[in-house]
C-alpha cells in the first residue's frame, strides 16, 4: 500500500503551482507547458524525486526520467509516467495523479525494501496537452519516435516563441537524446476526465485504448468591410463564415452519422476584431475525436467539402494540420494485469476507452502499455477547475500502480 | 473653387500617418482614436490650421476647433467638422475628407478674399468610430449633450485604459469645456462608405439622415471542459452558444421581417481560447442598424428573446450597452443649400440616408444639419483599405462644401 495522505497532499501542493481564482474563490490551474509556472512545478516534482534518493536525468525535449534500479542489470525497464502541464483552466488532477501515484509506488517499494527484477522509471513528458504549441503529447511523441524532435523544437506559441527557445528558457534543455528506450512495459494512471466511471459508482477503470483524435487550425479569409453600409450581397464575411463552421461541425456529431463523433471548436479569434467593421480573418480550430478511424476521416471529409463549398461565397479557406492519432488500441496482457491487481486490491471495474489523448498511446507505439483510470466527480469534468477526484479513489489507483509495476518489474 | 490638388496631397499625407501594410503592398490606415497615430495625424492637421492663420481650441473631449471670423461679431457660426480617427482597417477618406474639405473650404474663401458675416468654424472630433473605447460619435456627442463627460472620460479601452488617461498622455486634454454653442448652421462632407451612389453613377448625395445604430456587448458564460471526454448534453459550451447567436442575427437580417436591417458581430473572444477546451466564456458585440427605429427595437427584442432562451441550456448571458442613436432626420433647409449648390456647380445627385454614424447626427441636436456625401469606388467599400474616392469626386465635394458654408454664413 502507497501512502494516501502523502500522495494527497503532494497533489495539493504541486496545484498551487499556477494557482488562479477561477471566480467566487473556486482555485484553478494554470501551468501552460514551460511556462515559468510549469518549471517551478516540474522543480518541485524533481525535489521529490530526488528526496526519494531517485537520479533524474532530463533530455532534449524537456521529458524527465528517474530509475528505481532493478536487481538484473540487464533487464528492461517497466515504466509509468504522466505529465504535470496543464491547461489554462485546470484542476489538480490530470497527469499530476499519474507521475505522483508513480512516485508513490517506488517510495512503497523502498519503505517496504522490495527489490525488483527489473529497474521501474518514472517521469513526466513535455506539452502533453499541446495547447501551448499546438499539438498534444508532444514530449512523449518525439520520445516514441513519432514527431520529428526538430519538428517539435521549431513549433510556437501564441506569441511566435519557438519549444527550443522556451526549453533553454527554463532551463529544461537536457543533454539525453528525446528517445526512449523501449522498456518492458509502460502503465499510466490518470483521472477518467468523463462520466463513465462516475455514473456507474466505479473508482477504477482499465482503459482499452485512446480514441483517434484530429487537430487542424482553419484560417478563413473574407474582407473587411463596414458594418452599416455593406449590404448581405458584398460581404465576404469571415466571422459569419466562422460561425457557420462552428455549428456545421455540431450537426457533424447530432447528426450520429459518425457515431461517437466529437466536435469541438475551443479557439477562435477575429480580425480586425472591431464593432463596426465585418471581419475579415477567422481563425479557429477544429478538435474532431472518435473511436472508430473510419468515421473520423469521414467526419473529417465532410467538413474539408464544407470548407471548401465556403470558397464559393468568395471567402478562402487554408488549413493546417496540428496533430492526428489514429485510434490506439492497448495491450491485452498490460490489461489484464492492471484488471487482476484491481481484483486483488477488492475493487470493482469496468473496461473503457479514453476520449482524451494520453502519454500512454505514445508509449504503446514502443511497448506494451495500458492505462488505470481513477473516476473523476462531477460527471468526471475536466480542464474545469472543478474536476475533482476523492483521496480515497485517488489511494486506490495509486495502489494498483504500485502493485502492477512491482508485478510487471519482477516478470 | 477649392484647391484640390492640395486637398488630395493633404489626404495622401494624413494617410502615412498610421499606414500599415493590409497585404501585397495595398496601404490601409490604423489610427485607433488618441493613439500615438491619431496623435501625430491631429499635429499634421493642427499644423495645416495655423499654417492657415487660424487659431487652434482644443476641448476637454479632445475636440479641435478653428474659427476663421466673420464680419458680424454677434453672429452664430456656421460648422463643418468630421473627425480623423480611423477603425484598424481604414483608407485614406473616412472622415479625414470632411476635416481637410472645409478647411480648403475656408482656404479658398482667404485666396479669394471673400469675408463672411458670420464666422466658420471647422475642426474634428474625438473617437467618431467608436472602436477604441465602445462608443461611436463620441467626442460630438459630449459636445452636443447626448452623453455625460464624466461617463466618457471614464469609459476603458480593451487594455483597460481610460479615455481620460489618454487624452492626458497624448496632451489632447483640453482647457475649453466640451460644449459646442449651437451654431447657425452645420454641413460635413464625408465619403459614402457605400454602394448607391456608384451604383448610380453620380459622384455627390444630398443625406437625408442617418439610420438608427444600436451596439450591445453580449457576454456567454459557460462552463470549460474537456473536448474529447465531454458528451454534447454535459456541454455547456459559450463558443457554440456564440456561433448559433451570430447565425441568429443573420437570420434576422435575411428574413427580411425588420426591413433593411443589418446585423454584424464584430468582435468574438473565446476563453479560455483553447484547442481541447470548451469554451466556458465568449464575449461579442452585435451592431445593429435600422433606418426605422420601430423595426430596429423589434429587432433588438427578439435578439433579446433569443439570449434568453440560451440560459435554458445552462448558459448565463449578461449584455451591456454601448450605443444606441434612433434614425436622425436631417434638416430641410440646409439639404436644399446643398442640392442648390450642386445644381449650381454643375453636378447631379441624389437624396440617400446614410448607413454609417456621423458627428452630424449629433450636431443635429443643436443645429439645423445636414451631409454631402462623395461617392467611394469598389462598390463604396469602407473601412477597409481599399477604401477609395477619386480626386475628382474629392474636389466635387469640397467645392460643393465651400459654397454651402459661403451661403449659409451669409444669411
Ligand atoms: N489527458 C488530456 O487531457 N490530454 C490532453 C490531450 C487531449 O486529449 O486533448
Ligand atoms: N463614418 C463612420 O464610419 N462612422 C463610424 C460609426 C459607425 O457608423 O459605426
Amino acid at each position: 500500500h502507497i501512502n494516501g495522505e502523502r500522495l494527497w497532499s503532494r497533489l495539493m501542493e504541486l496545484a498551487e503551482v499556477g494557482e488562479y481564482d477561477a471566480h467566487s474563490g473556486l482555485r484553478g490551474v494554470n501551468r501552460l507547458a514551460l511556462t515559468d509556472a510549469d518549471s517551478a512545478g516540474r522543480q518541485l516534482v524533481v525535489g521529490w524525486m530526488r528526496a526519494a534518493g531517485l537520479a533524474v536525468r532530463v533530455d532534449a525535449m524537456g521529458n524527465v526520467f528517474a530509475r528505481r534500479g532493478g536487481t538484473d542489470p540487464d533487464a528492461a525497464p517497466v515504466m509509468s509516467a504522466s505529465h504535470i502541464d496543464s491547461v489554462a483552466t485546470a484542476g489538480a488532477f490530470d497527469g499530476c495523479l499519474g507521475v505522483l501515484a508513480a512516485l508513490e509506488a517506488v517510495q512503497a517499494l523502498d519503505e517496504l525494501a522490495l527489490s525488483t527484477r527489473r529497474p521501474i522509471d518514472i517521469g513526466f513528458f513535455t506539452e502533453e496537452e499541446g495547447v501551448r504549441f499546438g499539438t498534444d503529447m508532444l514530449g512523449s511523441a518525439v520520445a516514441c519516435g513519432r514527431i520529428d524532435i526538430a519538428h517539435a523544437h521549431a513549433l510556437t506559441d501564441a506569441e511566435g516563441t519557438t519549444l527550443a527557445a522556451e526549453l533553454a528558457r527554463t532551463g529544461w534543455n537536457g543533454t539525453h537524446p528525446a528517445q526512449l528506450e523501449p522498456p518492458h512495459a509502460y502503465v499510466e494512471c490518470h483521472i477518467e476526465q468523463g462520466p463513465v466511471l462516475a455514473a456507474e459508482g466505479l473508482t477504477l477503470g482499465v482503459v482499452t485504448g485512446v480514441q483517434g483524435i484530429s487537430w487542424q487550425e482553419v484560417t478563413i479569409e473574407g474582407r473587411s468591410a463596414h458594418a452599416g453600409t455593406t449590404p448581405t450581397e458584398l460581404r465576404r464575411d469571415a466571422g459569419l463564415a466562422a460561425a457557420r463552421v462552428i455549428t456545421h461541425v455540431q450537426e457533424l456529431v447530432d447528426s450520429r452519422r459518425y457515431g461517437e463523433l466529437r466536435g469541438t471548436i475551443g479557439q477562435l479569434r477575429l480580425a480586425p476584431g472591431l464593432t463596426n467593421v465585418v471581419a475579415h480573418q477567422a481563425i479557429l480550430t477544429v478538435d474532431l475525436r472518435n473511436p472508430d478511424e473510419e468515421a473520423l476521416s469521414a467526419a473529417e471529409g465532410e467538413l474539408a467539402a464544407y470548407l471548401k463549398s465556403l470558397e464559393e461565397a468568395g471567402l478562402t479557406v487554408r488549413t493546417k494540420r496540428m496533430a492526428r492519432t489514429a485510434p490506439v488500441p492497448f495491450d491485452e496482457g498490460v490489461q489484464k494485469a492492471i484488471a487482476q491487481a484491481i481484483e486483488d486490491l477488492g475493487h470493482e471495474f469496468r473496461h473503457l476507452i479514453s476520449g482524451a489523448g494520453h502519454d500512454a498511446q505514445e508509449v504503446a507505439a514502443i511497448a506494451p502499455t495500458a492505462m488505470i483510470f481513477v473516476r473523476g466527480e462531477y460527471d468526471g469534468i475536466s480542464h474545469n477547475p472543478r474536476e475533482y477526484s476523492t483521496p480515497e479513489a485517488c489511494h486506490a489507483g495509486a495502489d494498483v500502480l504500485a502493485t502492477v509495476l512491482y508485478r510487471l518489474a519482477n516478470e
